[in-house]
């Protein structure tokens, strides 16, 4: 028997050397937490299955994966707007943060987690403070996660303890849903000593670092010219590049800090729309993929992003992209959609479980309609989905094997009581009192 | 009586000079085709209105407004991926519309205007073939449109004779909601004698010019090489900008067509989307504004954009000008909205009429909803406008007083027969049959 079976959608079949294919009217059998079987329509007997769903049109294909962000702070959507990064940082975003509680963690990341499962995004790379109550969430939720405790290398050796226990505590919970990661925040918060500790630390408890790097050019020239050295090739010297890494935009990566990455199990989490929005510059992905780097699709946070919009950040990857090379022929949809599935596994350590609609893998996988008036007539699936599909456009969302969003409705958060929730405390997370921030941004 | 009364919406106002205001909780008075009173919720009694719509916590705001587009071409959607600018005319543009017959632009049309409606866009300027079919399918859906009959120099003065025909037929059509323009293709598609008479034909009608011009730095480059003047000097010189024009692209506008253009009663239809597709470079948006050229939103169509939708024209125009620019603190969410209402109107030469949520304004307004997880909390509803409303968000649409969608419903409009015609000629409008192209690109 199958625990669930999915009749007669299109599925998006991309192969790990980056074909793409789709597979017409076909069904997808899940027992337990995955895929078992995806066959033509009617190969698989509905008698077989404990729970039919009817995608009858729909396109099924892998659930999005957010590489990087940071959930909760969605509390702070449209704080910060119009403002240069130095600002961003030093006169709204560490000075909101001042104000964080331990609950605005917990409800902040199911308000996102809900908006994430309504967009069609089952798996999240979290880098932010209080994960306990993040992994809390997640449990919840229902979705995957990979989770780490941001630090800053002002906080000491005891703070890094306390994520470094964050880890313990929480590996591989939730049924194995939730993945755990140290999160030093940036080499420009945190010296040389505390990547050290942070990479030992790591390597001790088997787990991968999850850390901002080059975000901007002006970082890699800042850092060049206090050290003579780039923010990446400080990760290496301090031993982080030889623990699995997710480095957040690395837009201000050379070709030999490129080179670099090729020979470590580096990923590059990669959130187009806060780069354009802070005027951030582009980063390099067509030359990350051409040295083998890996790259997936992120977010940021939503004081940045305003949403946790993965199909944004896909569409802005691919026409940025063009734009920066001056060529519409790169970034096909075909690549897209393998940054955007296989590629996001990839950077987040998962490749072998998620990423893929194919049997073994994981059941998290999403129904997306292609029947509004904005998609028809349905020329193309794939172009539909790379530039005209909308988060709203998602219908089902399965994660683990298990429905946690049917025909729109969420089945495993209360959408309103959340929302409830996060707006009694708007006024007091909005308050900015003069030099209290929990950093200071100098790179 | 009033016909219709909005209560205790929040109302987006712009002043002309560019100020931006959320009126909270207020109610809008529309009476005929008009806006006549915009108060404070409650001080408008509902028993002097014929019709309640209640929006509580919604945005109202004036309609969007497509400043260029094509719109039947929905029915090539998604044809034309990853290819040169020089393919996607020669090789698939211009040979898939030979395909083209009336009853495809009438169906494409309405497709194309249900896509709007749904996404809150309640006026279209639009540039194609077989008008008359068109304007026969903004009759029935209700909206507005600036419609102008597309034509190459080639076809002769015969072909220029019969677009002005369009207009004389639809001029003020539709109780006025079609106003007409000529539109002549392009000085790379037009010689000066056909744009001479195109200029001299408009004059005698009394209707503007919209016409593609200076679409990337390359073409500005090509008319430099081979005649000595940019192309949009070549409308000056043909009298073309003494009409009001609307100017799709001029993404290669240099510094002195835009001095020439503020001299003159032209503006910008600016499709950032199409830009970044198609590697055509970034329109000197920023520029044309401090020389005082009116900007407007535009989608063009849907074969490079993919879909019709304003919203991501807004987002793409603001983050690709912060990006342009270098500088996050360029094109503000209050000047980004100016451009999205009172600028577009101004384009298309209806800044009297629309743009604006005042009384006085025609009545052409939307409801947005704010409440979905991807705006929570709503700490700015403006920043949620620009960055996080999607097009799925809006819920109620009114044009000229009517109201043509309501709580997502499509009014005027027989969705499912749309979608199945446009279907039923799928095959037939792929098909690209080698030497059959209704142009050549060779600027």
């Amino acid at each position: 028997m199958f625990d669930l079976l999915i009749q007669k959608a299109h599925v998006l079949r991309i192969s790990p050397a980056g074909d793409l294919r789709v597979l017409r009217d076909h069904d997808v059998a899940i027992e337990g937490n995955r895929i078992s079987a995806v066959e033509p329509a009617g190969t698989i007997s509905p008698g077989r299955a404990r729970e039919i769903i009817e995608a009858e049109g729909m396109v099924a294909m892998p659930g999005l994966i957010n590489t990087h962000s940071h959930v909760p702070m969605v509390v702070f959507r449209g704080l910060a707007e119009d403002v240069s990064l130095e600002k961003w940082f030093n006169e709204y975003m560490w000075p909101l943060e001042s104000n964080l509680q331990e609950e605005d963690v917990y409800w902040g990341m199911l308000l996102g987690l809900a908006e994430m499962i309504e967009a069609g995004v089952t798996c999240v790379a979290d880098h932010y403070f209080y994960m306990d109550q993040a992994a809390r969430a997640v449990e919840e939720a229902g979705t995957r996660a990979a989770l780490g405790w941001a630090v800053f290398g002002d906080q000491g050796e005891a703070m890094l303890n306390r994520t470094a226990q964050f880890v313990e505590r929480w590996q591989g919970a939730a049924g194995g849903r939730i993945t755990t990661w140290l999160a030093p925040h940036a080499p420009y918060t945190c010296d040389d000593d505390f990547l050290r500790a942070s990479a030992q630390r790591a390597r001790d408890l088997g787990v991968g670092i999850h850390i901002h790097v080059a975000e901007t050019t002006e970082q890699t020239q800042a850092s060049l010219e206090k050290r003579g050295i780039t923010p990446i090739r400080v990760l290496e010297e301090t031993g982080v590049l030889e623990c699995p890494t997710i480095l957040a935009h690395a837009v201000g990566a050379t070709p030999a800090d490129i080179q670099l990455l090729a020979e470590h199990p580096a990923g590059i989490a990669h959130a187009p729309k806060t780069y354009l929005k802070l005027a951030m510059g582009t980063a390099p992905v067509v030359a990350f993929r051409e040295a083998g780097v890996p790259v997936g699709l992120a977010t940021d946070g939503a004081v940045s992003n305003n949403t946790l919009d993965v199909w944004e950040s896909m569409r802005l990857m691919a026409m940025t992209q063009k734009q920066a090379q001056a060529s519409p022929e790169v970034m096909t949809l075909a690549e897209t959609l393998y940054i955007a599935t296989r590629g996001s596994a990839q950077v987040i350590g998962l490749a072998d479980r998620i990423g893929a609609l194919e049997p073994g893998y994981l059941a998290d996988l999403i129904l997306v309609d292609v029947s509004g008036t904005h998609v028809q007539p349905l020329h193309s699936v794939t172009a539909s989905l790379v530039y005209a599909t909308r988060a709203s456009d998602v219908q089902t969302v399965i994660v683990d094997g298990k429905v946690v969003m049917r025909d729109r409705q969420l089945l495993t958060l209360n959408k309103a009581e959340i929302i409830e929730q996060v707006g009694q405390s708007m006024q007091r997370l909005a308050r900015r009192i003069p030099g209290r921030r929990i950093q200071v941004y100098n790179p």
